[in-house]
């Protein structure tokens, strides 16, 4: 038995949480305040048997990967003209601890 | 030293704190949105020598452990006769992860 | 690679963030609702490699060990007198487990 611990960006939590759910694996999500990504993360529980430990995290991987995105910028000009070009930023990227899991109880 | 990682659904999770209050652990509960029980549970967080986990364990499931309870349900019919009678709920349920520590400090 | 769990009294929390981030560890800030602390904590979680568990452990006691501080206290007499008298009390204080991570992945 092992338990997964992901650090999972906000943007991509709630698919994260309903892919795992829909392959099977009991998920517990713990708020979290701040954290290391900038907007604001939630903190996933799984426990899983050893041998689908790849398959959570090919899934959380698959819906959070660290990925660029071209979003729409806006730059104001002294003339008052707008000129909006897109830009690229990163996005997404989790964070993935896999512990041992000494003992295992569901009561 | 063990480090015992309890999710406990709400209707549970006070009587699962005094309990372990009560018997001198130290207890930390970490707030969860969502999960996989329905109605909300809560993370518990319980440091424990290696000799006491069984009682950790069985404090846990004292308070919490899966059950049913009869609960009235209301049945209307056709001709507006109600019919109160008990359902068999099932509520309860605790998932228990118990982990080594590799080291411990309090400061 | 390690897995370190630090609950913190909320007083030296921020503290605690602020010092681990300026030495480039990650810290995530999980919300606790309670806890055997009197105040209120955070858990916090830091991944970082085993030969640097030393230095965490160091930075989270330095910014939140255990420690007395004076403090004003007022008691009022019979004859409408009052006396402010300092009072020492026990502040801060931090528990920390350190967790052996099986795998570790950044996606
Ligand atoms: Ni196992
Ligand atoms: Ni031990
Ligand atoms: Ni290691």
């Amino acid at each position: 038995m092992k338990l997964v611990l992901a650090i999972v960006g906000n943007d991509d939590s709630g698919m994260v949480s309903a892919a795992l759910t829909k392959e099977g694996f009991s998920v517990t999500k713990l708020a979290t305040t701040g954290g290391f990504l900038k907007k604001g993360n939630t903190t996933f529980i799984v426990g899983t048997e050893d041998d689908k430990v790849d398959q959570v995290i090919s899934i959380i991987a698959g819906q959070s990967r660290r990925r660029t995105q071209l979003v729409p910028s806006t730059t104001t000009m002294d003339i008052g003209v707008y000129s909006a070009f897109p830009v690229e930023v990163t996005i997404g990227g989790s964070t993935i601890f896999v512990l041992n899991v000494d003992r295992f109880e569901k009561v």
